[in-house]
């Protein structure tokens, strides 16, 4: 299978593609607006991978291309591109690509971060709103922490939560991310319930500021 | 130390009482707003206690009354009950009493269960409003899954978050909450933070809901 994750050179593009890199067998492919930019981050995830003798399939595109040659396209970028990124990539994308969103919208202020989703309720369904028809969206990604996925040391033991309108879409996903070391994943139902799942993020985000002995957090539920 | 469970008759506040009354050696007060309920509660939880050995000091009250005689009051009661159940009782409380607010505003639908705060953004902060000023209102055990509090056979290993503005009030409810075993309070800050944790609480209704091998779900950080 093919992955591309579009703002792959970003901060959770970056976990997501070592992660994948390393545990699976599937070709990821890094998108940017910028193919130099998206080739220039190639070159460090392999020179990373490569040094802990694991298998770097990776390869840089611009966004569009990306798109266009995946079977499973995440949408790794900040929430306030997450619409615009779909757009841009919309002609890229048809019913056999599975378009998946991490992105969560957040404010802050002096005591933390606080949930701030767009009108449509959440960015996993203003993105669903903006994505071709025939295209399936899933939630996912959306409680990790970028740090620690990207920490290739860092042995994960946590839960990724999935929404989705389309279960087969689900179901590929959550083999997907099953297939990370260390990731479980759980189905929350369908895209109307994505809000309490991406309230997550900024939850992690102050739990970490007010404990000290806690950095990337991330949650396990039992 | 003496802690009241107001509508303790109930769910939340049946777990809490029979887990305080096990696991600590302060005294446990029930309170309803029908007191021959409350004493008929204690009945149930001390034959409960009494069967597995537990020495039972629990005892049952009008709110009013539980509230007077408390050092640590539990507003256990349903989200739409939370601020009259405050007036109801803020004659009885002055600032060496601590309000505990577990309860979440949620509205279900066929998808599942969503977070549906008041106006006040959260209904910790709806209490923190109804309360008299000189009481230190902390929100805390808002996603503890309260069939798996009452079985006092089930074994807890879970986390609770703590919000409130009063820092030594917050200490001495994470003190209180770690005397249950297995639970470990987490700071989450001030009250402003409240609605990302009562947000949890509709998601692990919905986890339990979408995956047949998790029941009662609870939530760890790490």
């Amino acid at each position: 299978m093919r992955i591309a994750l579009l703002g792959g050179t970003g901060d959770i593009g970056q976990g997501l593609a070592l992660r994948f890199a390393r545990d699976t067998d599937h070709e990821v492919l890094i998108g940017s607006r910028d193919p130099e930019k998206a080739r220039d981050a190639v070159a460090t995830y392999e020179e990373n991978l490569e040094s802990r003798g694991a298998d770097a399939d990776v390869k840089g595109f611009a966004n569009e291309m990306a798109a266009d040659r995946a079977d499973v396209v995440v949408l790794s970028v900040p929430p306030y591109y997450a619409g615009d990124t779909v757009e841009a990539v919309a002609d890229n994308l048809d019913s056999d690509t599975i378009l998946v969103t991490p992105a969560v919208g957040m404010q802050g202020d002096e005591d933390g971060l606080h949930y701030h989703p767009p009108g449509t309720g959440s960015v996993t369904e203003l993105v669903a709103e903006r994505a071709p028809d025939e295209v399936p969206v899933v939630g996912a990604f959306h409680n990790l922490a970028a740090d620690a996925l990207s920490d290739l040391d860092h042995e994960l033991d946590l839960d990724t939560l999935l929404v989705a309108d389309d279960d087969d879409a689900k179901e590929t996903v959550r083999n997907l991310a099953t297939e990370i070391e260390g990731l479980r994943a759980l189905d929350v139902g369908p895209l109307a319930n994505a809000a309490e799942v991406e309230s997550v993020t900024p939850l992690v985000i102050n739990i970490a500021k007010y404990n000290d002995d806690l950095h990337d957090v991330g949650v396990k539920f039992h």
